[in-house]
């Protein structure tokens, strides 16, 4: 795939501080390609724009027409009596090329461009991107497309969309901003937002990414004081240091982030291929991605309208096993939150005997359980208020979960409206209602408190909240992913590569296969094991390259004769060197620690058990380069198959400290040698005291193209 | 917990039809404890017969008063014009026992008793509760309840409750009958389903299942022609052999069943158990009866009112890997969807080569793909008319999924309606709206369409759908568990009753300790394994009582020896006895395979991996007894690590038939011994040809107490 030319840093930067008002808060805008028929997608924008209020200059561009739905109609953008601050283009794409030469003549800082007839359809199509590109870079233009469905904002009646979704009045103004690359997810959105106080400060579709990538759209907003959240929706990781650049900043701004990204399967994910001609990452490429940028990935498709609210509540490093309360008027309500919690590793706690025994005397008697549980007589204000109060002044919950029953949808201004005036504790205060109750979803979110309809997607929200960590990530690090020739490296300078940053290997000596007949000594006793020692076998075991528990030296002989013999009836390679060392004890678990470089996101370290387990159970921890001693320790209790090296029904406990310091050590070879492609220790054999790797591969960069 | 005082067989059966007329279609209802105050929980079904237009004779009984709300108030139910059909009694717990004892004296049918005080407050509720049912004992009467929040039938305006969610006019009608173990559940699910075509033929709040179970109500209403089919919300599987006495009377009438069931993760059973007094069944037990019920478990709250249509449309056994086709206008809406059924194992579709072809020529030109994608212009009717159409006849699909963009709110006239007239064809066709769309819902249900408001929960009913079975239960299979004294068997006698009923065993002798000195004949070649035999060791090598790879007769003693020495050091235990086996081959992987009796549903077969694995990995089958060829087949694929029996990257595959004949022996003990409380054998090593189990389990009644 080519790639797009890349304008250096510091221009884009300053490009996006001065892009935030022309995109959001254009003073005037151009519709080109705008139609005289208010119900074709091209005419919509014209009616959508004057139905907001847009309280700027809206002009239309048509050159076969005088006027259109009675506005002027120009023939060009030059014909304008000024310089449009935001151009919407819905012409052909070849007539959109023109726009956007046009437009950068002018002077015009954002075009979006609706048309499609892009990089999707094939070579021709990417030819004329290129030069929709280059159209756009003669000036200081910057496009947001091609096959951008729009750009909205609520607040100010931008309507710069031809979406049927907008032609509803009052689209529901707020704190959160969106960018989808699909574009018909943003109405649908907008859609389930209604009417339940959740609101928006801007929604973009990024179309094709041509110029402006979705990270770089994101970057640009975040001087806006409107937004107080953002909440995107990703079909791929493309552009991912974009991405990871506006992760950094708005960790900075303190404006959390939620995400929704399609393929968690591998058929969604085959469809994002076919879908948007991007490359799709693995899941856990984007599970990684977004732990280190800071964004609380969603996996219900309303939570990613939901969970904003909670974000701005609940800061990033919480507590990874948050203190969840719950209180309800709802027995039944209360136990389904409580399963969707636990299915979600999140325990909840009942109150302490003290405090039931203080909520009592606040005159909102619970029983001694799990949950608080008010019952259905306890659906009154002060009731409710008093045990809200109580759990969240008691220091025993990092959240309090409040699930209401048939109170919320007939009479709010009981239980719902108490709940409402908790939300400037301390202690974060969240509503489920068990049935449909949109009015008080509305009188909660518009008291800050966040409100859920769904007991899964409140789950999924709270989960994703309390497990957002600072973004740590450095957009550099994504950069630079190598595309040439690479060359494996044989064991013995792959195990001298990770012993050289910290990764513990066991001695070894390599022989020749010629120098059998010579006497052999060794620095270490017997059993030995032998290995084919050469950089074309990557697998040696498969190829016969491998014998245990040799005893002595003429079993030594015998064994490099087999292997030799082995390898070449079954490889046809010629092995002329061998590996001796010693055999290892064997320790209380084995595990694989290894890094490899994803084309999205830079590289990838990974810690799964030894043996097929791994792959069976798909068990493995996946975060990205450089890893710390404290994530090293959580991606040791990530692997459920780990939990042996606790010390499983008596057996002794492993070195889990060592192996952390494994980890911590591989990762750092990620990053500090860049000509290293993929690195990986397979297995280690974790010992009572300490760990040592028994295998090592290394791919790295061709020597001869090497910097 | 005493048991209840179980009626005979027969009587209940005949009860049962007795009581459908009275339940939910009483021509003359009483409500025993009414108040004269509209607002009071007490006085609401007053109000809400009213307002729901209930067509018979409503009398209203409260001593203290003339009258209530206007209405003659009644001192007593003796002193009513005529006999009830159906009481509902909302007094105190001791008021209530009176009025069942007079209604009994009077033979009213049904008592609906929403009083609490009974068996959820300790022994003297329990005992208070032993007389309500003594009460109704008395005469004929059944009692729902107690802590019944009522009983209501929208389509005959019958409101037997307190519920103030049923204050809301217009309880929508339909084909559902709800039974929750959760009151408040009701209301919920009544306000989820409003606006959106989804209706009930009844909903009754089972409370403390006293007298009438959950499933003898549920059978109670099977030959109403109302219900089309069953949402039940359970707490715990209490009363399980009336449960699957409903299943088997539902499957032969040919109505499907949706459950959803509390209790998914240890915390929410945990409060189950706190909340209802019930002893909840571990999670997979739920599962493995339910299945054999023939019910599709819902896992998502809202798919309990959404899920019944679609099982309408979509017979018991279907295929178990449905060909599902997803037809669209929105790509990324698709794209959710189609990740969220891959997460629950269903995979997508794209039409065939010639299947596009035809689409095309119809008018519905879609690309080559894994989703026919109409784009945002094919929201037409007839284009997505034609979409279906072709699709639907293909043979290519099990079902059809539209999932429909913004069309679906702002012009459900256009594609929505194109799918609701394709509702008749025998490939069922499905609905989910990307935005909020009530609209569109209701005009889909109302055609018969099933239409679903989240990606989640339309996944979620489209696994469940096709994972529905025949319901296979026989309820005396579940009955009379066990609760004397057990014994455990030695190995040897264990393995002796596993081989009769045809597991393959190892041969084996059995040696006493005192007779070391004799010389030693094996029936079997060294190497051997020498192991404790004591029906006092249940876990043999914890306690130091097995030595493997025995080699001579020397080495045996010796072994005999450590094994008497270890064993004592360890328990105590004196070892007189010792097993002697061959040590088997290393095979192609271990498994256990075994089963126990549960306490709510019965004898249940278990298939897992050997070792630590299964349980880190909570990777098992489960399954009631018996199993049959086909289900054995189906556990295995269903255990993730018996991967690896397949030939795992090259290496032989195991004996799967020989092993599907194991699990299906051992489920035969499990039916034709009542008196093997429990068996296991493990671990099974599985080889090439055949298998054998190298060790057995075995504990049952204590043969003083056997019959």
């Amino acid at each position: 795939m080519p790639q797009n030319p890349v304008p250096a840093q510091a221009n884009r930067a300053s490009t996006a501080t001065a892009l935030s008002g022309p995109l959001l808060h254009p003073a005037s805008v151009a519709i080109v390609g705008a139609s005289d028929d208010p119900r074709k997608t091209t005419g919509r924008p014209q009616r959508f724009l004057a139905a907001a209020g847009f309280g700027g200059t809206a002009w239309f561009v048509n050159p076969s027409r005088e006027t259109v739905q009675g506005e002027k109609a120009y023939p060009s953008l030059s014909a304008l009596p000024g310089v449009p601050d935001h151009v919407y283009v819905m012409t052909g794409a070849e007539a959109a090329i023109d726009t956007v030469a046009e437009a950068s003549r002018l002077g015009v800082p954002v075009v979006t461009v609706l048309s499609s007839g892009f990089a999707e359809e094939g070579a021709e199509g990417q030819a004329r991107e290129d030069r929709l590109r280059a159209a756009a870079a003669q000036g200081a233009t910057r496009v947001v497309g091609p096959s951008s469905l729009g750009v909205v904002n609520p607040r100010s009646g931008v309507m710069l969309t031809g979406n049927a979704a907008f032609g509803e009045p009052d689209t529901p103004a707020g704190g959160i901003f969106v960018a989808s690359q699909s574009g018909s997810v943003i109405g649908a959105l907008v859609s389930r937002a209604r009417g339940r106080g959740i609101g928006f400060a801007g929604l973009v579709s990024t179309g094709g990414e041509a110029d402006l990538s979705l990270g770089e759209i994101c970057s640009a907003t975040l001087d806006d004081p409107d937004i107080t959240s953002y909440a995107l929706f990703l079909e791929s990781l493309r552009h991912s240091a974009d991405l990871a650049e506006f992760a950094a900043a708005a960790h900075r701004a303190g404006k959390p982030v939620a995400v929704y990204k399609l393929g968690r399967s591998d058929e969604a994910r085959a469809l994002t291929v076919s879908h948007t001609g991007a490359l799709a990452g693995e899941d856990s490429e984007a599970e990684a991605f977004f732990r280190a940028c800071g964004f609380a990935r969603v996996s219900t498709f309303e939570g990613l309208c939901e969970a904003p609210a909670l974000l701005e509540r609940v800061p990033a490093d919480g507590p990874s096993r948050p203190r969840v309360g719950v209180v309800t008027t709802t027995g039944g309500g209360a136990a389904i939150m409580v399963d969707q919690l636990a299915l979600r590793d999140l325990s909840v706690r009942g109150p302490s005997h003290e405090l039931v025994d203080r909520m009592t005397e606040a005159g909102a008697p619970v029983p001694h359980s799990l949950i608080a549980d008010l019952g259905l007589a306890g659906a009154k204000h002060d009731v409710v208020s008093a045990a809200l109060r109580e759990m969240q002044d008691s220091g025993e919950f990092d959240l309090v979960l409040f699930v209401i029953g048939s109170s919320a949808r007939l009479n709010p201004e009981l239980a719902v409206q108490a709940l409402a005036e908790r939300g400037g504790h301390a202690v974060p205060v969240v509503g489920f209602a068990l049935p449909e109750a949109p009015e008080a979803a509305e009188l909660l979110a518009s008291s800050g408190v966040p409100a859920f309809r769904t007991p899964e997607s409140c789950a999924d929200a709270v989960a994703a909240a309390f497990g957002r960590r600072s973004a740590l990530i450095d957009p550099k690090g994504l950069l630079g992913s190598f595309e040439g020739a690479t060359q494996l490296l044989d064991e013995q300078t792959s195990a001298e590569l990770l012993d050289v940053v910290g990764v513990p290997t066991l001695p070894s000596v390599a022989l020749k296969v010629t120098s059998m007949d010579e006497e052999i000594s060794l620095p270490f006793d017997y059993p030995v094991v032998v290995k084919a020692l050469s950089d074309q076998l990557a697998h040696k075991t498969d190829a016969g390259g491998v014998v245990l528990d040799v005893a002595s030296a003429d079993g030594l002989r015998a064994a490099v004769r087999a292997v030799v013999s082995d390898v070449a009836d079954k490889t046809g390679i010629t092995v002329d060197r061998v590996l001796v060392q010693p055999m290892a004890d064997k320790g209380v678990g084995e595990v694989l620690v290894g890094y490899r470089r994803s084309q999205d996101v830079g590289p990838l370290v990974v810690l799964s058990t030894g043996g097929v387990q791994a792959e069976l159970y798909d068990d493995s921890a996946v975060r990205l380069a450089p890893v710390d001693h404290a994530t090293a320790a959580e991606m040791i209790e990530e692997v459920t198959g780990l939990a042996v090296l606790k010390g499983h029904r008596g057996a002794p406990a492993g070195d889990t400290d060592a192996l952390t310091d494994t980890i911590v050590a591989l990762s750092r070879l990620a990053v500090e040698r860049p000509s290293v492609i993929e690195a990986e220790a397979n297995p280690v054999r974790v010992r009572t005291d300490g760990v040592v790797a028994l295998d090592a591969l290394v791919r790295c960069v061709k020597e001869a193209d090497r910097a």
